[in-house]
């Protein structure tokens, strides 16, 4: 797809198919929801193997959806999910022990080079793998024992919204149903999707004037924790890709331990409030931003109770806590996009990039 | 400890702690290593566990050390070690399986809430648990089955330097002593301690006129892979810490899949290069950062092979792969020192920071 440059856009045309593909979210998780059978017995295939760790790889984005699958994952009872290092197993070939693993490897394209050499040889080792792709032809379905389908459809925008989506709801559903609670995770998540599809454009119209007030902002953190620490490295990718800000995502707590002393007044701090266990670490997080002197946007179900904000986006509550993340990232893409344009950007058009990443 | 304010502090003086203990390195690695018996006699019994899984844990500095021990301990036969999420455990109260675990958690002060929260949850549920940290006698040590000494010394600046040397040594100790080769990686480090000595003057001769230059520098990044990326990680953290830059950490093959957007002339990147199997990855990653128009400075022992640096901060061979990042981080704390004093900064009083972190 080749695309003219960033000047010869008109500015409301900047990031059409970025806002497309985020508006289509319901859409493709209704899509994904049509194979909720697959996904269940694939489930009940890694439940039977009884793993003792499952593997999540991934780059990009799919990296940030494999730091949800350790939280769906690891949530679910007896169950310990860790994000692989890659080149342990595919530069320095370590002996690594894959018997009694199960690898949940992601990729938009089915394509990215050392995922697909990473499965290749934890299967040769003895892991059971499953791809879990929007291209179940491509090379990674090919390399897996199995493919499922993430069902996102064609995706054009560089910068991955709705197969980001998608792959949460794909892990919570192998979450789910690895704990048999599959079928009521799948109801959950058709009725995330209405709540997106009902609050997309207030978000949107909230999103846009607090873009652009950031519209010379050069440096931000993204901060959550827990489930939401996902959230806060998708948001800050979003904002790397499209907006070419230095923006950082840090756990809510890794903040204090260092990081809290390079802000100031033009380096404001994304916040992911959600009603869970990990909230008061975040109120706690957000008030030494403000002590600071930086700026806080609280996004999230519970963005109201970060006393610290200046800016509120907040989220309609989530069917389950679990499935929490699916709704928070939605301000944080619609920023993005608001404030590449605000910034004179092509969200679909980032510096040095393409949709299909081969680097090793 | 109480500081005067950076603008009342001579400018050659900003910083004499924090300089004072990055010198102070050599001797305390040999410290440290004047109980080589007791983590040889910790390995075998961590060995004699046939662990499933090895958990680490800590925040900051030693969060980082963290991520050298993921690879340190993975490279070692049948051995799988993570960086556990701290979250799930004391904030979810997941029921994980930690009987066929062994928790590995690191603090400075052995006082850090959740490392300490996270212990006792994990030893109730059947782990087994080892304290390394520099206060023995403190709540972490308390909680944990074993404590180790680190050994640092006392530790005065607020930014880690030594603690976190002594860490990555600590990792690499018990992971050559599970795998039968204490007494070797023992030796190496001894020879460790000495490169590091007489490289030291030179370093910081060198990395004083590049910090110079990047007087006005506001973002970076700093990209490694593999055993390197826990000295990208640290290294970035010191320039968040002591220079106020907001520098994230990114693996090589990550900065291509989003972040190399945002690159631009004013966005400099630090490299780490050692001769390893992931250099190719680095080198790949470093012509990346060229063709965005940023700065590479390139550090490490291979960091000449870096083709696409303006800068380059050799550092000697360590005596094995396994211990190059003690050798790669100390350019990044001298060029972190040398950059906040070209900043007028004073690295011995990053701003709401303070030594023992409470942070929830």
């Amino acid at each position: 797809v080749s695309s003219p440059s960033a000047a010869s856009v008109p500015a409301d045309r900047l990031g059409e198919r970025f806002f497309a593909e985020i508006r289509e979210q319901p859409e493709a998780l209704h899509r994904l929801l049509e194979h909720e059978a697959e996904y269940g017995e694939i489930a009940r295939s890694i439940a039977d193997r009884r793993p003792s760790l499952i593997r999540l790889v991934g780059h990009g984005s799919s990296d940030n959806a494999a730091t949800y699958g350790v939280y769906a994952l690891g949530l679910m009872p007896h169950m310990t999910a860790v994000r692989d290092s890659i080149s342990l197993t595919v530069y320095y070939e370590a002996e690594l022990d894959f018997s009694a693993s199960v690898v949940i490897a992601l990729s938009q394209s089915g394509r990215t080079p050392d995922v697909v050499e990473y499965v290749r040889r934890a299967q040769e080792l003895g892991a059971f793998t499953v791809a879990v792709t929007n291209e179940t032809g491509a090379e990674l379905g090919e390399a897996a024992d199995v493919a499922l389908p993430l069902a996102a459809g064609p995706e054009n925008a560089v910068a991955a919204t709705k197969t980001y989506l998608n792959q949460l709801a794909a892990l919570a559903l192998l979450a789910g149903g690895i704990a048999g609670r599959g079928a009521e995770i799948a109801d959950d998540l058709r009725h995330t999707a209405d709540l997106i599809s009902t609050s997309l454009s207030r978000l949107e119209a909230e999103a846009r004037p607090i873009a652009t007030s950031f519209a010379y902002v050069g440096r931000m953190y993204a901060i959550g924790r827990g489930l939401e620490f996902a959230t806060a490295r998708e948001v800050a990718l979003k904002l790397k890709e499209t907006c070419r800000i230095a923006a950082e995502p840090l756990t809510a707590t890794d903040l204090a331990h260092g990081p809290v002393a390079a802000l100031d007044s033009l380096f404001p701090v994304w916040t992911i409030a959600s009603n869970d266990e990990s909230l008061p670490a975040v109120i706690e997080g957000a008030s030494r931003v403000r002590s600071a002197g930086a700026t806080v946007v609280a996004s999230g179900s519970a963005a109201d109770e970060i006393g610290a904000a200046q800016h509120v986006l907040t989220v309609p509550e989530a069917p389950s806590p679990l499935l929490a993340p699916l709704l928070s990232v939605v301000p944080g893409q619609l920023f993005a996009g608001a404030l590449a344009q605000a910034k004179g950007l092509d969200p679909d058009r980032p510096e040095g990039l393409s949709k299909v990443t081969i680097a090793r």
